[in-house]
């Protein structure tokens, strides 16, 4: 047997699955583990037999001190099966699909050479705090996976279809092309996920697809897509820019981190001094956003504070957040010239943030978007990859997607048969 | 007679105006003082008598290092006038109303005691590339003008009605306490004379008004007016986030500025040490904009070249802005859940940038905002307050408005009855 291994390492988790390699990759392995900042470590495990569950694991209490270790353990957890319970082995994985955040100017995937990988090493540059993680998997599996090729999928790459006006910034443009400073744009294989299921299920080609695209999570988007490409996202040279996140503060006043305190602009000294980054930046990213308004990173829990319990400071968080998903929504309108066929909910908040949903609707309601508010509440239970909660007969339709990165690279390695 | 005179100093220029004290502010005197920041500054003088043109001078050469002695240099011309040409003096003057940029949390104009003045400086910690101008100005006058009042108008104020969730940004709410951190909004004398007259024009009660108004010149920014109150605005903590200006790169990636150059983050050295200004203020503020990009701060030059040269970098910065603006309008027309019953452009580039207008005007007709050519090229030159360019019979009203700051902080003062 031949397997696609996909990889998706986000700041305090990893997610895994393994995927027959086959026209339509169907799923043998996934599970993650999750508390890679926090004092415990959980994994998740679920193998399938023919698509039905054959073994599943969750929140099992492990100790894993990196990313690294917490990939170790879930291909020991794999290898060591025997018997029924072993769907696939170490040897069968063909291909290693890694999800690197920033990929720069790169507009497709890699296969990861000495040469590639040193060139993903610079990227880090560009992206200290998002980059490292993936990069040190990609080291150890490198070294481990001897017979694997290693792809690198980009998140920046979907956006590479943004047109110069929109992706230069106003300032000098000598300086933009020595930095590679420009927008680049994140969460692009949930966004090329999002635009094949939504150009499925609305049965128009790709090419004439125009969707508003949402992907809402602790790190969250928004995307304008024309003709299936990005022509507009609001994460920008780095994944700070636009939206606020569990502890990013998203878009604000430029000059707002110098009257932050006037040590912000120092080097951070929780940070190694080669990692470039400043105690800004580590302020803008890491201890602003939601949590820096009301104590939690947990967006589910500030909607019921927020809602049944009427907690002020829960209640200023999620209109905050709210209003400024709500702006991207008119904004991006006007992108793509009020030609849109839907409004698309994706991510962790995305797709289980019910209450969100209508709080959106009831906002962007003036451009035609309705919500049924029955399906709504079905949605965030639903196991289907797209359920529309649109009213009935709307004829622009509101859908919540299932998104899903790592199959999204099983199917365009596989597509793109290397 | 009893006179006010009003002030309004800018980076690079100063504005004065000098009206008869009356329900109906006649105007006497208007003036400007342009280059204050290049080798050579310019007088503009004009004196009426019953509204019609007493005496003008357009662009005399002058000497003027500072704006304090373009207030001298305006003054002593206008108190040197003899004989018919004399229309008001020194000792007519009963109130000098001062714009100031940044007003902090004041949502009122302020008699500026000496405690007061204490208070505006502190303000210049907020504000320091923004104040500094005005203040010198206020603390001149208040040793020449002895007998006359003065009152501090802040273009701040307008927008103290912008909701909580709006005005605060998602970052540590201590901090934001502490250092007075919060969504300020500018341009707003000029916001509320385009409210005022937008009222008159459409006949409707400041109250019902809702529109979404652009003041558009070498700083830009929009605002969404709800029942005549500003709820929502481009600009911030500081004139900086939002559309970009000449210099100015208005809202960029908050990381951006560490990505620059390394030094970046440093104190800026020409600038004194006291204004806590960073290099990456002085970047960000004076080193980007149109002008990194072009070459000049002249829009209708980049406008020219863009359009009828081709030039490529004018058309990058043009289009740039264009789609800046319509972002904004998109915004907007859902922050005012589809309700408003104008567009309104207003400022330098706003009144005389016709290609501007038409460019805008075609990626938000999608919202059902119209453009007559024909009258949007009269506009331009026409002299009257208000222009509707709207197409004949069009519901959704397309205004160009001539804001007038000055004549906005006379009618305040007079009403105030101070």
């Amino acid at each position: 047997m031949s397997a696609v291994l996909c990889l998706n390492a986000g700041s305090s988790s990893i997610k895994f699955s393994i995927y027959r390699y086959s026209n339509e990759p169907s799923i043998l392995v996934t599970g993650a583990v999750s508390g890679l900042t926090a004092d415990q470590q959980y994994l998740t495990f679920t193998s399938y037999n023919s698509g039905e569950v054959l073994e599943s694991i969750k929140n099992e209490k492990i100790e894993s001190p990196d990313h690294d270790s917490a990939f170790r353990i879930f291909m020991e957890h794999v290898d060591s099966k025997t018997g029924d319970k072993r769907v696939v082995s170490f040897d069968d994985i063909y291909v290693v699909c890694h999800r690197i955040v920033h990929g720069g100017a790169n507009a497709r995937p890699m296969l990861i050479t000495e040469e590639v990988y040193h060139e993903l090493d610079v990227l880090s540059d560009l992206a200290p705090l998002h980059n490292q993680h993936a990069l040190d998997i990609v080291h150890s599996c490198i070294a481990r996976l001897k017979n694997a090729k290693n792809v690198a999928f980009f998140d920046s790459s979907f956006h590479m279809t943004i047109p110069r006006h929109i992706y230069t910034y106003p300032i000098d443009l000598d300086v933009q092309k020595r930095h590679q400073i420009r927008k680049y744009g994140f969460h692009g294989l949930s966004y090329a996920f999002i635009a094949r299921e939504t150009s499925n299920y609305l049965n128009v080609e790709s090419s004439n697809l125009n969707i508003i695209a949402l992907h809402l999570g602790s790190g969250a988007s928004a995307c304008a897509i024309l003709g299936g490409k990005s022509v507009n996202t609001s994460m920008g040279l780095t994944p700070l820019e636009g939206l606020p996140g569990a502890t990013r503060s998203g878009s604000v006043d430029p000059s707002l981190i110098f009257h932050y305190h006037t040590d912000s602009s120092r080097m951070s000294t929780t940070l190694s001094k080669d990692m470039h980054l400043t105690v800004a930046e580590d302020i803008l990213n890491k201890k602003a956003g939601w949590q820096s308004i009301t104590g939690t990173t947990d967006f589910g829990l500030i909607t019921k504070r927020a809602l049944e319990e009427k907690d002020e400071l829960a209640k200023l968080a999620f209109d905050m957040f709210v209003d400024r998903v709500s702006m991207y929504v008119g904004q991006y309108w006007v992108a793509l010239k009020g030609s849109p066929a839907a409004l698309v909910f994706a991510g962790g908040i995305g797709e289980k943030g019910k209450e969100l949903r209508t709080a959106v609707l009831e906002k962007v309601s003036c451009l035609g978007f309705t919500l049924d508010e029955e399906l709504n509440t079905k949605a965030t239970t639903s196991s289907d990859v797209i359920v529309d909660v649109s009213k009935k007969d709307a004829k622009l339709k509101t859908l919540v997607i299932h998104t899903d990165e790592q199959l999204q690279m099983a199917k365009e390695v596989i597509a793109l048969q290397l």
